[in-house]
């Protein structure tokens, strides 16, 4: 069976590894699973072909036979439930390792994202230099939540999941903001992931679409 | 098997039902699932005794014998698996569904928390007047998109599912900003979802106790 993803044809990031389909990557090689990927381009992920796949016009999408997905953390827990490796088999722990996932989407998420549209979309605003300290602060109070929880443990709940690599996924959204070296056990968390050899080459994938795409 | 969630003490919307635990109650009651509920206050949330439940000090948890979860999401998702009712059995299905409580948490709900912070917490600023428009003209990008998406369905992917229960539960905090009217399809959608019996006893469970929090 092939899999198909999509990811962007440039990416905003140049290949760091910020955009979502990253984590699907991550998860597709933390499992062993080979895949293909069909790049997209801005002006194509708003047209009927891919909102058909993608209600929302975005990336990543998932294609596996007659199964059609989209959302990154639902195409991780997908990629999760069917392979060996993600989620604990004890019932009590893999159902935390979901939380986590969640928890990673759902509470830590919206303030970077919020913190993403000041600087990409509100940047020229008058507010920008009163208001970023705001909205940074909220993220620093879900940083702080998420470091006391983590103390020094390796990952948030006994061994690497894919509730890790959602919410390693979401921090290093944070890469270039300073924010994360305020917290060093959550900078050492990061680091930890990066660590990891299906990560590398997860990375090293998305970054040589990059070379292709400046070379081109 | 006794379960217990928490919800505030005195919830900010009055118990009109956009605090988080309505999404777990409501799935609780579409399953026939009885449930406890433990209230706290706002002080409460955020000692040790409910971090060690909650690692960001929110509501709801979930408590079941020796498991404890955290994250709405997490919670419905748990009910929806070990109950039947809130997952179609078909697999591909039963992923098409999972995606919609990603896509209802991850990329629906993130601007309208936005929209919300903006109400909530930078009312009194002076970029208010010109900022809000922005913030939900976000919002209405997101819910065009889903319209466009659920066109003349009842539900957003063949019968209603924990997707729908979760996206409702997102759509349902823009009761008061006249978004949601903008796109007819959607108010209808939240519509027919409101009136269901499982959501009307989550509902009249809540109200009750905002009723008890303000006679008290």
């Amino acid at each position: 069976m092939i899999l198909t993803i999509t990811a962007f044809e440039r990416s905003p990031d140049g290949g760091r590894g910020q955009a979502r389909d990253m984590r699907v990557r991550w998860a597709l090689e933390e499992v062993g699973q080979p895949y293909d990927v069909r790049l997209v381009s801005f002006a194509a992920m708003k047209e009927p072909a891919h909102r058909a796949l993608h209600p929302f016009g975005q990336i990543p999408t998932y294609e596996e036979g007659d199964l059609a997905l989209f959302e990154s953390g639902a195409i991780v827990f997908h990629i999760a439930e069917r392979h060996a490796g993600l989620l604990p088999e004890n019932a009590n722990a893999r159902a935390r390792a979901i939380t986590w996932m969640f928890a990673a989407l759902s509470t830590v998420e919206p303030p970077i994202l919020e913190r993403e549209s000041a600087v990409l979309l509100e940047g020229d605003a008058p507010w920008q230099a009163e208001r970023l300290p705001i909205v940074e602060d909220r993220i620093r109070k879900r940083l702080s939540d998420l470091s006391r929880h983590l103390g020094d443990a390796d990952w948030l709940d006994g061994a690497f999941s894919a509730g890790d690599l959602v919410m390693v996924g979401v921090l290093r959204r944070l890469n270039r903001s300073g924010l994360l070296d305020e917290f060093p056990n959550l900078a050492a968390y990061v680091a930890r992931a990066e660590a990891r050899p299906a990560f590398k080459r997860a990375i090293a994938a998305q970054l040589a679409v990059a070379a292709a795409a400046s070379s081109g």
